[in-house]
């Protein structure tokens, strides 16, 4: 009897993928941070569509705050909206929760859920309510729609062997706060995709070390990673800086010739955070592997 | 210290919805069975989303055959797109599992998601995969966009006073098994909208005795019900027709003269399935009240 335990998260995945009907299009399907869906060409907009979901006892502990918690389970969406270079705009939220679960616990994760929607423009179009049997832990499911201008899409497939990679702020750490309480980047996104679009992009929600391999393999690339390089978390360690995950940065390649520019116009636009060279693509085969990242169905870490 | 078992479902999610940003046009909120998004006039169709979710041990017992759990899954929100007089297009699934959950199980719940996805014309476009602790029950929650034509949109909120109230098919008794194989009533949905279209529509997810009030509520009415003409299911009592829920039926309100037409029209459509006057939607304020029906956070039923 094989369980999730034995197999991880990623073979799941692919399993499950491949025995469910999807559209012709591969970027209208999983794969990328978000679902892609063109309505056709007189459409200046693509639409994006997203879901992910919070689990108590895993991606949040019983004593959290639940306003940080509903605005983690937003912010989470919001960030995969923005590794595509978009903007969130209908949310969807299922939250289902044992009997006992206080009601001024689900208004206060609601009122954390409309700071996050507040924020970033969105607004509720929908949800679902039900509860766990006794003893059973909350699950917190938030599905978006969001869109992306055409030309300012990015996906993580579309790097090429020599592009150079680069990750927003610091790596690591995450548990300690940051999880909870992290600005998804929007912003930076606008302003890559707008100024410097890069050729790939991603958040790096599992740690680098997850989500690099999947970038550079989702563009049928290799990677090398100079670890030296790492912007680390205040009192991180490489390990963690590349395992813990949650990090919610923006993982990019570009074009090794548009590095300069972009870092000098960078510190400008945004001065104290920083963008950071970690390694570059390279062929596929070629160069380094990593181990480690967060694996939802590897309890053991 | 006020529960979720205190107050039930409908009070929480009337108090959630009011801490949460919403789009200017009610219809693209919650409080029908989707919410509608219009992208404008040069646009045929209009958008639906909706969200559900199920929950081992409430919607479904570890024994279910996980194939019937995963076609219940997807077919909730097919019904939910019915009930609208729309389709169903792109999904996203969430599952939260505990690890020690068999990797057959998940593929064979993502059979069942399939065959339905494949029966409506659907896709997937996206989804979650995390743990819950060992042993906290599973919930697999799914999320979709569908459309619907302009012009055979059905809403909740548009019924009459004097207006007759039909349904289909038979109500009560689905935990014996109807409701882990129903066919969404989108056939007939499609059907109604285009030939005979009803002044207010819904499916029936939470029995009569809940959903009938809130068609009359939404629609600013009362209602009165013939108890006697319900369409009891095989051995089915009225209080279980009003109660028991998970029927799946279509509720659908409609002018007075034009329901012998419909009556014999449906007749020739749908040989065999049963379209029942129930009652009429009366002035607000008049009419009957019903008690009963599912609620997700009254545990004792």
């Amino acid at each position: 009897m094989t369980t999730l335990r034995d197999i991880g998260e990623d073979a799941l995945i692919a399993r499950l993928v491949a025995l469910v009907p999807h559209d012709p299009d591969p970027l209208a399907g999983p794969g990328d941070d978000c679902a892609v869906i063109d309505f056709g060409p007189d459409h200046e907009t693509l639409q994006l569509l997203k879901t992910d979901a919070l689990v108590g006892g895993v991606h949040f502990l019983p004593e959290a705050d639940p306003r940080a918690v509903g605005w983690k389970a937003a912010a989470r969406v919001v960030s995969d909206f923005a590794a595509m270079g978009g903007m969130p705009e209908r949310f969807l939220v299922t939250v289902a929760l044992p009997v006992e679960t206080e009601v001024a616990w689900v208004e206060d994760l609601y009122r954390g859920i409309s700071d996050c929607l507040n924020a970033f423009d969105a607004v509720l179009a929908g949800g679902e309510t039900t509860r766990v049997p006794e003893g059973s832990a909350p699950v917190i499911s938030v599905s978006a729609t969001g869109s992306v201008r055409r030309e300012h899409l990015a996906l993580r497939s579309t790097g090429k062997p020599g592009q150079v990679v680069l990750v927003t702020g610091t790596l690591g750490g995450s548990i300690h706060g940051k999880h909870l309480d992290f600005t998804p980047r929007k912003k930076e996104s606008d302003w890559l995709v707008s100024q410097y679009k890069p050729t790939a992009m991603m958040d790096v929600s599992d740690g680098l070390a997850k989500d690099l391999p999947r970038l550079a393999g989702a563009s049928g690339c290799g990677f090398e990673l100079d670890e030296r390089a790492l912007p680390l978390a205040a009192g991180c360690s490489v390990d963690q800086a590349l395992g813990d995950g949650e990090d919610f940065e923006l993982l990019l390649a570009i074009e090794k010739e548009r590095v300069p520019g972009l870092l000098t116009a960078w510190v400008k636009a945004f001065p104290g955070l920083p963008l950071t060279v970690i390694g570059r693509l390279v062929e596929a085969g070629k160069g380094g592997m990593l181990r480690g990242g967060w694996d939802h169905f590897a309890v053991e870490r």
